[in-house]
């Protein structure tokens, strides 16, 4: 088979170049957050998935095992903590997508979330990775309400982001170093 | 069988009578939060119970079915949040014991987490029900070290509760009204 250089192959390639490093966005925001919390910088964690447990059985009696599960959408974003006081909540996508974000990747539930802490004094974003241009951005609860209100699209344009967003800069030790993108907000809100 | 009027049988009975009511302090807690976030006055959710995902199945296409499953122990608290700005975590644990609360039922990475948190400005504490005695009380992280430094017993008497700890006020709506005992902290702290 001869395999043209299409836009489809570049995307499957990069994804397995992606694939075999391990590096998911997920990876890379769990050493992250890992580092900061080593070097004392922020405390940041994932939450937990939610899943509705309907049976349980204990073969063994020190540890129960679950038999029948399902996944339940999240009513929350996935990461949230602290930073020298300050309040810090965000939802992390990956897209394959070269050209756009769809909007269908965020729960209306989530946006509904980063609206509320946000007028709580939190410092609320949305942190998206174009897997396939090894790029990854922040975008602002504030920003993607403004977006939604002006625009009747369901997808967010990557010139939107080139135009828009702010750029996390690409390192090794932590992988995505977005506290350094959003210090500047932090300090300026933290409590002396 | 005559029952004489011991402490065991007062136990049992006030457990039925909470059972009854279905009001355990996760339930008290599930709409107290809930409370907060319709008057805007916090948001504050519970995290959800970590699970190790063993293996999943597909019965049909549009919902996968876990089949294996493993809870796992928390790294941090169950409850985080913000209102006006600071950053809340805590942690909620029941008792049915009259005297004492066990302090094997804090789990060491928790104590840690808090620490860590309250060092990055956080308000973080143990929210402590005495079931039995249907009395709740807030123990802040700084008074935790301080008792587990001072004391080698691994439980803090319920004497100790009523001469350091502050109580949480019984109400109806919202069931357990932490906010209004943390308020002041939280008004010192916040940014305006």
């Amino acid at each position: 088979m001869i395999s043209y250089p299409t836009k489809k192959s570049t995307i499957i390639k990069s994804t397995i170049n992606r694939a075999k490093l391990g590096m998911t966005l997920e990876e890379d925001l769990n050493k992250t957050n890992h580092y900061y919390r080593e070097f004392d910088l922020a405390i940041i964690h994932k939450k937990p998935t939610p899943i509705q447990v309907v049976s349980v059985s204990y073969p063994k009696r020190s540890r129960a095992k679950i038999t029948e599960a399902y996944y339940r959408s999240a009513s929350t974003t996935d990461y949230n903590g602290v930073c020298k006081g300050v309040y810090i909540d965000f939802e992390a996508k990956e897209t394959n997508h070269l050209t756009y974000f769809s909007l269908a990747k965020i729960h209306p539930h989530q946006i509904e979330h980063l609206k509320q802490v946000a007028k709580h004094g939190a410092i609320a974003f949305l942190l998206i990775r174009f897997s396939s241009l090894d790029t990854t951005y922040i975008m602002t609860i504030e920003q993607l309400c403004e977006f939604i209100q002006t625009n009747q699209r369901r997808s967010i344009p990557i010139e939107w982001f080139k135009q828009h967003a702010l750029v996390v800069p690409l390192s090794l030790t932590p992988p995505v170093d977005y506290l350094k993108v959003i210090q500047p907000w932090i300090d300026k809100r933290s409590i002396p």
